[in-house]
C-alpha cells in the first residue's frame, strides 16, 4: 500500500477503530492517587494522527486535554542530552530495561552502581531532571517548557497548576527514590528542587494533537517536517526511540513491542506519544489503565492500527 | 548508498573491521565453566555476511567452529510457536526483559504467576524446549536438529557430543532452574528429559556462515531467499526478532540495541547472530567475552558497521 | 512457684488449656502437598511434657501419630556437629535468620557467599543432611535413625515409607534448592542420595511423647536426665536452642520468641518440640497450620501455658 | 560459681579480657560518613559492668564519649510501648528479624504490607520515633531525653548537637527510608519532624557507665535496683529483650546469640549495650567495626567473658 493510499484508508476507517476499541476501557480503571487525575472520565478514547505534510487526522475523545506525566520524560532526556551529551547522561543513567515496576526501588540497592537502569523509570526520569541546565529550579522547568512548546508548535502550552502542586505534596514514594539516588551520589541537586522542576513537567497540559507533533518531529529524525528545521539532533532520537522500544510502556513494554512494534511512551494520566517512523506522529489518550499502567485502549487500538497496517518495526 | 554500493563497501573494508576490533578480544574472557569451552582461542575474531543473492562475505577467523549455544534458542523458540502456536507458548513464557541475569531465579520467586519472563533467558529457554514436539527426548532433538539443518541449509549441522556431556553433568545452576519450574507448575515433562534435549541443542556445531544463513532467513521474513521457500511464518520471525532486540543479548540487551539497533541473539561460546532487515544475515564468533556474556570483539565490530553503514533499526 | 508446685499445677489444668485452644485449629489449614499428611485430622490438639524424673503429662490427641518434618533437623543439625565439628559445619551454614520463606531461594543468589543463612530453612537443612557420616544414603539415614532413637528413647521409631516415597517425588522445589546449593559448592555429594536421605528423616513416625522425650534431653543440656547419660555435648545443645530461637519457627520465629520465649522447632506435620530449660521437654502436635507454617493450635496453648507459668526465657 | 566468687573474678580479670581483646580493633573501621565519628579514636576499648547493689568495674577506655546511635533505639521503643501500648505499637512494625542490611529497602517493597520487619532496623526504628507521644519535634525529643536520663540516672545526659546537626543533613538514605514509610503509611507525622527527633536521640552523647547503668534496668526487669523504683513495666523489658536477642546486633545478631547468647543492643559509634540478666547491666565502646556494623574488640571481649562465665541464656 502506498502511504497515500494508507492515509487515505485512515481517514476512512480511524472512527471505526476508536470506536471498536472504546468498550476495552472498561476493563481499566483511571488513576486515583490524586484528585486531578481521578476526574478524567473512565470511558474516554482519543487518538490524533499527523503526517509530514502536516495532515492531521483525529478521532474519539481529542479535545480531552491530559497532563504528560511520563510522556515528558522523552523530552528531559533529550534536552538533558542536548545540554550534557551522550556521556554524562549515561553515567548516571543506564541503557537497560528493568523488568521492575517503573517506580521499583530494588535494583537502586542490589545491583551495582546504584544508578537508574534507565531514563525512563521514575528514578531515572528523577536523575534526567536533575541534569536539565538552568540556574534554578524556576530556569530549568521554563527551559523544559519552551522545548515542549517548540517540539509540539504550540506555544500555549502550560503547567497545569493543581496538578503538579498535588503532585509535589503527595510524592512521597518520589521522594524516596530521590532521596536514594541522592545517597548513591547520583543527584547533584537538592532533592525538593529537582521533584518541583519534574512535577512541573509532568503537569504539562496538552491534547492528543500536541502529542502526536511532537511525535511527527520524533518520526521525522529530530527534524519538523513541516518547517524543515531540525529541532533535535539525529543520533539523539535514535538512542530515544530506542529506549521508547525497550522501556516506553512501563514494564509491559516487550509485549507492546510484540504486539504493536512501534516506539511509544505512555504516562499515568492515559496518554501515549508513539510514530510511525517517516511517516507518523501519533497522539493518543485513554485514561483507563491496565494493571501495567498503560491506557487499556490506547494500547488495544494501537494494536489493532499496527497490525491492519502492518505498522511493526520488526 | 544503494544496496549494491553497500555491499561492494563492504566486501572492501570488511576485513579492516574485523582487525580494527580484534584488539578488543584482550579485553574479554573466554567461557571456561566447561573444558571444550575454554579450548577456544582468545584472540579470534569472525565475521561472515550472506545477501540475499546468496552472496557470502568473511573476515577473520571464519574457518572457527563453535557450539551454538543460547543462540540455539532462537530457533528451539521459533519451533515451539511453530508446534504449539503463540497462546500455548506465551502461556508458559512471558515477553519482558528482566533486568537480571541470564540464569537468575529472583523474578521465579518474586513475580506471580512465575512463569520466565522471556524466552531467551535461560528458564525461558528450558520451558520453550520443553514444549518441542516429539515423543521423546531423541525425536525433540532431532526435530530441533532437523529445523537448524533446514535453517542453515547446512545437513551437516550436527551435536558435539563432548560439550553435550560435559554440560549435561556440570548443569547444576540449570537443573535448580529447571526443577523450580517444574515446581511453579511451567514445566510438563521430566526435568533429565528436557535439560537434555535442552544441552543437545546448545551443542549444536557451527561456523560464523551457517550462523549467517540461519539469520538471512530471518531478515528475510521466514522465507529462505536463496531457495523462495517459506520457512518459518512471517508473524513467528516478526515477533522472535522483537524478542532479539528486548532480551537478544542477555541483560545489555538494551545498550546494544542503542549501540547497534540490530535484532541479534549471542551465546557463550562468542557467537552471535544478528541480521539487517531484507538484507543481510551476519555471523560473528569471537570467544572473548564481556561481563554482561558477549562477544566483547564482536559487539565491538557490529557497533563499528551498524554506525558506519547506519543500520539501525531505530 | 517452686517446679513441684508447677507440676501440680500442670497436672489439674492442662487439659483445660489444650481444651481452651483446640477450637483455634478452625483459623488453620493442614498442610495438603503429599496425600498422606492431607489425611492428618484438621482439628486435633495434643501435647506431652515430660521432666526430669520422667514423668509425664499428657493432654488431648497425644496419641496421634505423626512425621517429624522439620523437627528432624533439630537432631540431623546436632548429628553433624558431632560427626564434622563446629568450624566444618559452620564453613557450609550461616548462623542468621533470613527473614525469608522457609524455602526461599533469593539469599542463595543474592547473599555472598551463597551459603544458606541457616540450618533450619530448607536450603541449610540439605546442606546439613549432605554433612551427616556415612558411607551412602542407607548408612546416613540409619545413622539418623539410630540417635534419633537414643535421643527419644524409643528404638521402634521408624520412616514412615508413604510419607517418604511421595516427597521425594513430589520433591522439585527441595531438587531446586539442592542443585543451587551444588552449584554454589556447598554440597559434595550427588543431590538424589542426599535428598533421599533428607526425605527419610522428616518421615520419621513419632507421637508428641516421643518428641517431649527428645526435647527433654535438650532440656537438660544433653544429658537424658532419666539415665544421667550425656548423649550431647553441651555447647552442641546451646547452639542447637539459640537457633530454636531464632530460626525455630519458620519466619514467625521473632513473634514465637516475644509471645512464648521458648526454643522451639516446628514442623509441616504439625508438630512443635520445645523445652522449658533444666524443667521439661515438651512434644506438641496440632495439623492445623496458620499462614507462616507453624501449628495454630500448638502455638496457641504454648503461649497460653508460657504466658501463666512465666515460662519465657527473657 | 557464686555471684559473689564471679563479681571478685571479674574485679581481678577485667583489665586482662580488655588487654586481650584489644588488639582485635586492628580488624575494624570506624564509621567515617560523617566527620564528628570518623574523629573515634579507632584503636579504643572500653567496658563497664555495674551490678544490683550499684556496684561498678571499669577496664579501658572507659572516661571515652560517644553517642548512643542505634542503641537509643532500645529505649525509644520502649517509650513507645509506654506511650502508645503493644497493639499501637506492632500496627507498625514486626517482630521478626530480617537477614538484610540495618538500612535496607528490600522487604519494605517485597513483602506485604510493608510495614518494618522489627524496631531495631532503620526504617523500624523511624516509625518507632514517629509514634513518641509529645505535641511537636521538640517535646518528643525532650521526653525522650528525660527517660534517657531518667534509665541512666545521669542528668546530664544531652544530644552532642555537632553530630545531630552532620546526621540530619547528610541523611539521604534515612530520608528515603522515611519517605518509603510515609508512601506505605506506616507513618503519620512528617518525615523532616520525625528525622529530626530520630537523630536527636541518636546523637545522646554518653559514656560506658551511662550505658551498664541504662542495661542494668533491663537486666532487672524494668525496676532500678539501686532505688528499688520500677521505671519500666516488666512485660516491656521482657518484649525488648526477646528484640536484643533478635534483632539487636543487625544481622549478625544470630551468630552473636550464638557465640555470647546475651541480649544486646550495638550502635555505629561502636557502642553495646548488654546485660546478663537478674545480674549486671554491662556498657561496651570499642569504635572500630566489622563489616556487620558491630564493635570488633566489643563483640570479642564480650565473646571471651561470656564463655568463661558461661552467661549465654541458652
Amino acid at each position: 500500500m502506498t502511504n497515500d493510499n494508507e492515509w487515505n484508508e485512515l481517514q476512512n476507517t480511524l472512527h471505526r477503530y476508536v470506536e471498536g476499541s472504546k468498550k476495552e476501557t472498561a476493563r481499566g480503571r483511571v488513576a486515583s492517587y490524586i484528585p486531578e487525575l481521578a476526574k478524567a472520565p473512565h470511558d474516554a478514547l482519543g487518538i490524533s494522527l499527523m503526517n509530514g505534510d502536516g495532515q492531521t487526522l483525529m478521532a474519539g475523545d481529542c479535545e480531552l486535554r491530559f497532563t504528560m506525566q511520563s510522556i515528558s520524560k522523552v523530552f528531559t532526556f533529550i534536552l538533558a542530552l542536548m545540554d550534557r551529551g551522550e556521556d554524562a547522561v549515561f553515567a548516571k543513567v543506564g541503557k537497560e530495561p528493568t523488568g521492575d515496576d517503573f517506580n521499583s526501588m530494588l535494583k537502586l540497592e542490589l545491583v551495582e552502581p546504584g544508578i537508574p537502569f534507565n531514563p525512563f523509570i521514575n528514578a531515572g526520569a528523577i536523575a534526567i531532571t536533575s541534569m536539565i541546565a538552568g540556574r534554578d529550579a524556576d530556569e530549568k522547568a521554563e527551559r523544559i517548557l519552551q522545548f515542549l512548546r517548540r517540539v509540539s508548535g504550540n506555544s500555549g502550552l502550560a503547567v497545569k497548576d493543581e496538578v503538579y502542586r498535588s503532585e509535589y505534596e503527595t510524592a512521597h514514594r518520589n521522594r524516596s527514590l530521590a532521596y536514594f539516588l541522592k545517597d548513591n551520589g547520583v543527584l547533584e541537586d537538592d532533592v525538593d528542587r529537582i521533584l518541583d522542576v519534574y512535577f512541573r513537567h509532568c503537569a504539562v497540559e496538552v491534547t492528543c494533537s500536541d502529542v502526536a507533533k511532537m511525535a511527527l518531529v520524533l518520526a521525522y529524525g529530530g527534524v519538523d517536517p513541516i518547517s524543515g528545521e531540525r529541532l533535535i539532533p539525529r543520533r539523539f532520537v535514535q538512542i530515544t526511540k530506542t529506549f521508547m522500544i525497550t522501556c516506553g510502556m512501563y514494564n509491559a513494554s516487550g509485549a507492546f513491542a510484540i504486539e504493536v512494534g512501534l516506539p511509544a511512551k505512555s504516562g499515568v494520566s492515559g496518554g501515549i506519544l508513539t510514530l510511525v517512523p517517516g511517516r507518523y506522529g501519533i497522539g493518543v489518550v485513554g485514561p483507563a489503565l491496565n494493571r501495567k499502567g498503560n491506557s487499556v485502549a490506547g494500547v488495544h487500538v494501537l494494536q489493532q492500527l499496527s497490525e491492519h497496517f502492518d505498522w511493526s518495526l520488526f
